[in-house]
């Protein structure tokens, strides 16, 4: 499966745009070594202005900048969602003492002041109702979450955080789970839930919900759906069986970063010229996708 | 059980030096918001210079000028300890470049180049062998480290994070838990280790153990033991009722900050005329402090 092209991923909407400032990465090293930093993407142009994951804290230099070219400043930033409390996506609480900043599903503003809400508990939180709203997705870590943006050009858009490394990680996520039968779980809501997801350690890429051979697929499309349902016996054992893969697959790894398979060398381009090149229409170009649940 | 007095622990050691920068606090308020923030440890003196927990990002203008009072600038500061990600903690990650950064389980430095270890698999990481020691202690959050300062004046330092909230937390903790049967065995063993806690919200504070009444502690000594071991079973069948008790208090919260009582309000000192207070031998007060595992 290919993702998007390495452009900056920038979706217009009724009411917000959204740009990913910088596409997160995970290089593996031979060492054992790897060289990571996570997904950024801001939000803006409605009354709220939000910023999903602030990258490792060596972004610190760089990323005024990624906002000013958007013609945000750090004190117009109203709300931080870090997606979870990891180094290469939390490096930069700090920068915007006017948010009110989220960190995994703990929510406050000002010197520490700790506000309420019912995230731990399943219930999402709406930032902006009908237009962006944060849901738990557990499950690379427990209290680890997620941005949805709905209605824009492109449909709902997923700010996944960990839940997706990339578009292409079916079977090396689960190295890096803490709990990964409930981040399958996570992984096929935000699927459903979205046609494009912003993954935490690669390009953004389109949903693709298809099910088995093209012929298939027409026969589904004739007969009114879209997804084969088998019966339910039949899902179960389906759904049991990935649930021990995934268990087997996170023994595998540790958890930490740096899990799972060597990638091939991605060039680590520089990200103010990508904003420059994104004329697009929606700055997403068609490429297959992740399909929900299942592997390949 | 009285914890130690407001005074920021000072501990001289053979070659490492420990002080509490800030203790930690959470005060909840009567409308379900609370106010907290995370204790901020610095070790220095040695060949390391170790801050563990870096406290939250409302922080930022303060935290050099604590770093400053003990001759230490963000550049010294050669490891940065965070206990666990969350925002009280993890706030001003992007103060010190130089630093080797370790956020839970995840080991970095510079430019995110992420480094392997054994944390997460139960290997401490030592940071100065017979000196200071890393260790993970789970249960507040699965990736959740403390530090061990070994041979200090005061004998063995552990700098918890929120493993311990504070030194009378029994009862309370369990609602900020992500899994309660692992803290409880991660406070047994950090009990075990160290003469004196640092928790992540309220005062350090000495270990006592003990067992019983006075008439039978002394009995006990006498025996040569300073422990009352139960028969296996009895042992056995009291671990199990406390970690259902455990889950039951952790139902009862929703392990975000803010979960458990209220507490009586403490006043939110100057941490910089704390600096100048402490002239005592060791900077620890004597006072109750925690039991090892069980209830009261």
């Amino acid at each position: 499966m290919r993702g998007l092209e390495a452009r900056a991923l920038a979706v217009a909407g009724p009411l917000y745009s959204l740009r990913v400032l910088r596409a997160g990465y995970s290089r593996p090293n031979a060492d054992g070594t790897c060289r990571a930093d996570g997904s950024v993407t801001l939000l803006w142009g409605g009354p709220l202005t939000v910023l999903v994951d602030t990258g490792g804290p060596w972004l610190r230099p760089r990323l005024p900048g990624l906002l000013a070219a958007h013609g945000v400043a750090a004190e117009d930033v109203t709300h931080v969602v870090v997606t979870h409390g990891h180094s290469d996506h939390a490096g930069n609480l700090n920068l915007f003492p006017r948010a009110t900043l989220l960190v995994g599903f703990d929510l406050s503003r000002g010197e520490g002041l700790y506000l309420p809400h019912g995230l731990a508990q399943g219930v999402p939180l709406e930032l902006h109702p009908g237009h962006l709203r944060v849901v738990p997705t557990p499950g690379h870590t427990r209290a680890h979450v997620s941005l949805l943006a709905l209605g824009t050009a492109l449909g709902a858009v997923a700010v996944a955080g960990d839940a997706f490394e990339s578009g292409e990680d079916e079977g090396q996520w689960q190295a890096l789970s803490e709990e990964p039968a409930a981040q399958r779980r996570s992984r096929d809501e935000l699927a459903a839930a979205a046609e494009v997801i912003v993954p935490g350690h690669g390009e953004p890429f389109r949903v693709v919900r298809e099910w088995g051979t093209p012929d298939e697929e027409e026969e589904e499309e004739e007969e009114g759906g879209r997804w084969r349902g088998g019966d339910c016996e039949e899902e179960e054992e389906k759904k049991k069986k990935e649930e021990e893969e995934d268990e087997k697959k996170k023994e595998e790894g540790g958890s930490q970063r740096c899990g799972g398979e060597e990638e091939e060398e991605k060039k680590d381009e520089d990200v103010t010229s990508r904003h420059g090149d994104n004329e697009e229409e929606d700055g997403v170009t068609s490429g297959q996708g992740q399909r929900p649940g299942g592997g390949r």
